[in-house]
């Protein structure tokens, strides 16, 4: 189950498995940002998920999918971020260990917040190679599974759960827009967006700095992400195979933005929503903002990636 | 009509005349932050209202109650912050011109936000001899009508209406905290939080350096405001005499909490919460936290009084 590409009836299946765990975060609008804009947003507030972020849906579908001989070996996975605390949060609130390689380097708050959840943290060199390595002795030597980020089709079902109480909610969405990194988010998106109503537009969002995905689309090949350098610190990573494969297949077309633009959007919606996201979930608004022409008058849906933000950085970013 | 002490019935008429202008805010409550509290908290969201503070409430039941001879003249008021653009707006929302004395060092964006609302601003030294008779002057010149941020009983109805919502939702509160400054919201709470039950206590929470509302309740005399010096800078003005009054009657106590206190509070609630709260509205989770045994397993209500923040002064706050 779940080996194959999923459809919209894989992602309705995993809402219903994971709601009793989730938040159903709130949809929310502001009049000025749409006067601003041109075009009437709702904004699906995954800032106020679980661990302050989306990844909760994938990681606790991964999770709740296991048989019950995976359950008792646990569940492992590398990374310095919001998937890290997602699985290892998904993992007690079921009973299952969870195995984290983070790189030594990984911010204070992310690696305490991961220990808090009782998750067992490998530390080593900040390097691909070393996360992967020693992941895989970890795997080898306690049979866990490897739970990735985002190519993997129980995670992305559990992504596009978002984009499926967005469109409950708000049915006669024209388009509904997503940040890209890895590609998690958006195939899910992308998958259940068309699945609902396939007259919706999807539309990519993505750092211009960090632009993979956009290049990997227009090319139509996988181009990997070399040295990315943005302040949305969740899209750095390179798309994988299965998240490629869906994007080619279901999202319309991704659009690019300046660290500028990025940083305009997320005081915007700070400002006047009194909101916290983080960096990457300002490239949504910031992408709309910079295509007015065509959301002109269109509503507009706007998944809200997170809101996990180093507060002791901010003054950089608002000088 | 509320020419004198105002009681529940009056704030529940004025909840009814005002409803169709403000934003029903929302109740939130974090798992987190009850678990640290050792209470169950229920914040009441006054940063997502118009204008981004509760000062919207008082300003609008102020203007719809003028008589049709006091709508020709207008309404005009001295302010450097929240207030004047809460007056500007409900006086642009009912077709009423609003005349707002401002200290010439008003942070720009407030000056922006009352000017795109339309009011005539006269700028004037920052003292309050100048921005006194500078409004006194005009108040002359137009025969507009004088709104008092605070020490009015049509303002302090307004401010008393978040405390009747926090209520409907919420019946069975034990405990409503709010922050004192000049008092508004502070006197509007205790009258409704009483009115609607008179077992409920009211505490109010108030900066350490900015304490004159604690030295008048507990000398029962009024003390002004000297030389306050808070990070919680909603929080700097004395207490007028009708709010002294009301507050001598209907509050149970004052707690005092430190700036330290007050940048932590405010911390865990953008960082569990991801809301935006401007320093004066943690002040009262700051006095929660401090009192753990007088809040411990109580049903506690909080209004969140705005959330207006410089976010180029961010960098300073959380160091």
């Amino acid at each position: 189950m779940l080996h194959n590409y999923p459809n919209i009836e894989n992602i309705k299946i995993a809402h219903e498995l994971i709601k009793p765990f989730i938040h159903r975060t709130p949809v929310l609008k502001s009049n000025l940002i749409n006067e601003i804009a041109g075009c009437e947003i709702y904004f699906k507030c995954e800032n106020f998920q679980k661990v302050g972020a989306f990844k909760f849906r994938g990681a606790t579908h991964a999770i709740l999918t296991l048989s019950e001989d995976e359950k008792r070996n646990g569940v492992a996975t590398h990374s310095s971020g919001n998937h890290a605390a997602a699985l290892a949060l998904a993992a007690r609130m079921n009973g299952i260990k969870a195995y984290i390689v983070m790189p030594n380097n990984s911010p204070e708050v992310k690696k305490k917040a991961v220990a808090g959840y009782g998750a067992e943290i490998t530390y080593c060199q900040p390097t691909l190679a070393a996360r992967e390595s020693t992941l895989e002795t970890i795997v080898n030597k306690t049979g866990a599974t490897m739970v990735h980020p985002y190519n993997n089709y129980k995670v992305i079902c559990g992504q596009g759960t978002a984009a499926i109480e967005l469109l409950e909610e708000k049915p006669y969405l024209d388009v509904v827009v997503a940040p890209v990194g890895g590609g998690g988010l958006l195939s899910g998106t992308a998958i259940a967006s068309k699945g609902v109503n396939s007259n919706i537009k999807v539309i990519a969002a993505e750092p211009e700095y960090a632009n993979d995905a956009y290049q990997s689309f227009k090319q139509k090949k996988f181009v990997p992400s070399l040295k990315p350098n943005t302040i949305a610190d969740g899209l750095l990573t390179s798309l994988g195979d299965k998240t490629f494969e869906i994007i080619l297949d279901k999202v319309d077309d991704i659009y690019t933005v300046s660290e500028v633009q990025i940083i305009e959007a997320m005081r915007l919606i700070w400002e006047r929503m009194k909101i916290i996201i983080e960096p990457s979930s300002a490239v949504a608004l910031a992408g709309v903002l910079a295509n007015k022409d065509f959301f002109k008058n269109k509503k507009v849906g706007i998944i809200i990636s997170g809101g996990n933000v180093e507060l002791s950085k901010l003054g950089d970013l608002f000088k």
